[in-house]
């Protein structure tokens, strides 16, 4: 893999950053909302950014993990919420309708039979991965299909017209890949990037931690690409796929929680220029994306407690990213709206 | 003044919570959002709120206190910003176009000529309050015309089919006043509530301290009412008043940062069942916002490092809202969804 993701102009984001500061507002008070404004100008390499067609995808895969007890709920609910979501019941679907922002549901490998004509994107790589207590989740085969037909939706959205990417998830389990991954990543102990999922007790949560241990124990993956060939699942590598192809293709990358954010901490270890594209959404409720974060020195637009996935974080964070380029685009400048500046 | 204001429902709150707890996703994942749409059922008395027409109200008004050196703008700019404001270049305007909030612009009492027909609503109050340097900002007959004119605006909104209000305001000196009561009625040590504003250095912020140290000294006003008479501006009175009528119309009402929150303890501090419509929409950079909201026990929805005003934080807080609504109103439960439940 020749990745060519060139980061965003730092030229364009001080010039915007320069445009802000004209802006009728005291220098900086918009906070956080200047800082996104300069970063999408720097992405989109122009001064009135603007966010076209931001579309979420929520990848869905089962793992073999979950034929361990490590979940709140039962394996079929990937298949099920998948249902929910081509239904349009879901959380991620009331959001996404609400804030006009299109959703395109993919199978990424989810365990059971899905509708073709009800609005999922067959894209499978099979029944869920293998069980990585006992055997590497995927094949390189596998982990090379992830990433294409990632790359190859990224390569559709973008011309359709869309130039922000949000990447979410669903699939039982995944909170167990992604704790692995974060350790394996970011060098921080796996006990603390291990946290209840959809909502363990206490001793549901050390039963789960005793199986991470031990399938993490059970393999020495080298490189980063092994790593998530190994600990990852479906909809993870295609996510990390979809990461980087958006990246070259210079999208914005909404990146979601715990999960998403694991897939970017793959991409990440690949190829470093393609943080230079992420927004990140969301701190997350589960304890191990703390960690991740700090690793990627990300401080995400929101903190609503959440903890549910599909990518409902980035669903929320298009409006202030929309916000954000309103901002730069569209605000008054002290000149040309005749007002003083400050005394000095 | 006798306020009617009944707390929301409690009934209804807990009632809307066991219908989030029947939606299709774990018990509490979606956090603070649950929170809210719960907020919102309880103040509309309905399972199903909706964000009807939102609208954002800037209350501007200039402070004799500014012709002190208080504030790094010179006292003319309340009435550019306002001037801004009705030509649709400021930052609200553009917040507001953005996410379909309808705004407002209040002349509550600003020093200068406004057009009459540029969309500014006249309810001055006369051009700029009295210095409490020297003197109580306003006089009773001002304060209560105040609280008549804020009241009658919401009762207007309501009529028009408004149910979610928003109170920003616009007036160079008001972090001046609004320090002076965060101190005045959370008792927290009046250098605590006092900061930068719209961007003092240390020197500037050092005589700015001096003088409010100086005006706090030089009254002593008894009650909740005599506070904000002394120490208020038109601006900041006007909201309250609005506040309050609001609340007794059972609308939610959105505050935004520093301003709006000193507004929101005066209301709070004349009739404590207020702040059950209250929603706080971020946390302003400005330092004395968080003694304020600790004294409330309140926990705003965004952290954007954002201390701008003009009803900023409202009109970004509006998404939010919606999204909470719209989770409640609109999501599958998991009978109707066919998903499964929890593992037990």
């Amino acid at each position: 893999m020749n990745r060519r993701i060139t980061s965003p102009s730092e030229h364009i984001r001080k010039l915007a950053l320069e445009k802000l500061d004209n802006k009728t507002k005291p220098p900086g008070s918009l906070g956080r909302l200047e800082a996104l404004a300069a970063q999408a100008a720097a992405v989109q390499e122009r001064l009135d950014p603007v966010i076209e067609q931001p579309a979420v995808f929520v990848f869905a895969g089962d793992h073999g993990i979950s034929r361990e007890p490590i979940s709140a709920y039962p394996r079929e609910v990937t298949r099920q919420m998948v249902l929910n979501f081509a239904a349009g019941g879901a959380a991620i679907n009331v959001l996404c309708r609400l804030h006009r922002v299109q959703l395109t549901v993919v199978d990424a490998g989810v365990d059971g039979d899905l509708p073709h004509n009800a609005g999922i994107l067959p894209m499978s790589l099979g029944r869920g991965t293998r069980n990585f207590l006992h055997e590497p989740a995927m094949t390189d085969r596998e982990l090379q299909a992830a990433f294409a037909r990632g790359g190859e939706l990224m390569e559709r959205a973008k011309a359709a017209g869309t130039n922000t990417i949000g990447l979410g998830e669903m699939g039982i389990g995944n909170t167990s890949s992604a704790a692995i991954l974060t350790h394996r990543y970011t060098g921080r102990p796996l006990e603390e990037c291990t946290g209840r999922g959809t909502g363990l007790n206490d001793e549901q949560l050390k039963r789960k931690k005793q199986i991470l241990f031990a399938a993490n124990n059970a393999h020495s993956p080298g490189s980063s690409l092994e790593i998530l060939r190994t600990f990852g699942g479906f909809e993870i590598a295609m996510m990390t796929g979809a990461m980087l192809r958006a990246a070259e293709l210079r999208m914005i990358l909404l990146v979601d929680g715990f999960i998403s954010t694991a897939a970017m901490l793959a991409a990440f270890c690949i190829c470093p220029e393609v943080l230079g594209y992420a927004v990140f959404c969301h701190w997350s409720a589960e304890t191990g994306h703390k960690h991740a974060l700090e690793f990627l020195k990300a401080d995400p637009i929101l903190d609503l407690g959440m903890r549910l996935g599909e990518g409902t974080g980035c669903a929320l964070a298009v409006p202030v990213l929309r916000s954000a380029a309103a901002i730069l685009s569209e605000m008054a400048s002290f000149e040309s709206a005749s007002v003083s500046r400050e005394l000095q």
